[in-house]
């Protein structure tokens, strides 16, 4: 979306869906050499004969490429997405090789700032779901976004 | 820690310290040219007119950060750590380039699953504060975690 999106632009239950996205199995290994260096994202014979039958993305690595996917489709327009955190993650299902991922964005919940009269904080969700459908993770996270100026 | 440490080998309170990390410019940069490229996160110039002052790492760059050193603490000896989820994520400061980071991990809690008699569920939190001792990042991950083999 493009142009400003302020907090009275919002509204509860709009949703938005990202692009598609192909995880590599490159990128998979490359991302958790340097950050999860564990066999099952970096070993392929190891992960083969553990319990997932081969490698699986970490899970970091699929909430970085969500990031990505979120902040490409600009639920805010040109409005930074800044997180004060989130409610909760999960990975359900595992990210593998070859998996092309789908995020959906909604909007839970939209609330003024008491302590920053400028701002609210709105909750989102965002849900990746893979080719087949299954969820693979949510992510409900908390955003400071600006109110429209006066 | 060196060895396995199964479910029955942990202990509701026990607490563990990482080595400390620091952040560098180039790194912050480089994970959200890919993941999160915001100008608070990879443009110099407007994050210093911006209302940090400065570059910021991205949320999931800190986040990503922290698995490496958790993963390299080895709070279950060699055993996997694999998440199912986590019950938050807090990011209550900035983490930015020279910062140094170290993280505690506590077990808040340790049950048996109910569906997989051979596995337990573990919840940790993992704190990391910079080197002014501020937290910048907590999560409260949710960890499959084997029981001893009998």
């Amino acid at each position: 979306m493009s142009g400003p999106r302020y907090l009275e632009d919002l509204q509860v239950g709009e949703t938005l869906l990202t692009a598609e996205v192909q995880m590599t199995e490159e990128e998979i290994l490359g991302f958790a050499r340097r950050y999860d260096p564990q066999p099952m994202h970096v070993d392929p014979e190891a992960a083969a004969r553990g319990p997932f039958g081969g490698i699986i993305a970490s899970g970091w690595h699929t909430g970085a490429v969500v990031m990505r996917m979120v902040v490409d489709a600009k639920p805010l327009g040109g409005m930074p997405l800044l997180g004060l955190g989130a409610d909760g993650i999960e990975w359900p299902q595992p990210v593998r090789p070859g998996d092309t991922i789908q995020v959906e964005i909604e909007i839970l919940e939209i609330k003024p700032s008491r302590s920053r009269p400028d701002f609210g904080v709105v909750k989102m969700r965002s849900t990746a779901r893979n080719q087949r459908g299954e969820v693979v993770f949510v992510v409900n996270p908390n955003c400071w976004v600006a109110r429209r100026p006066t």
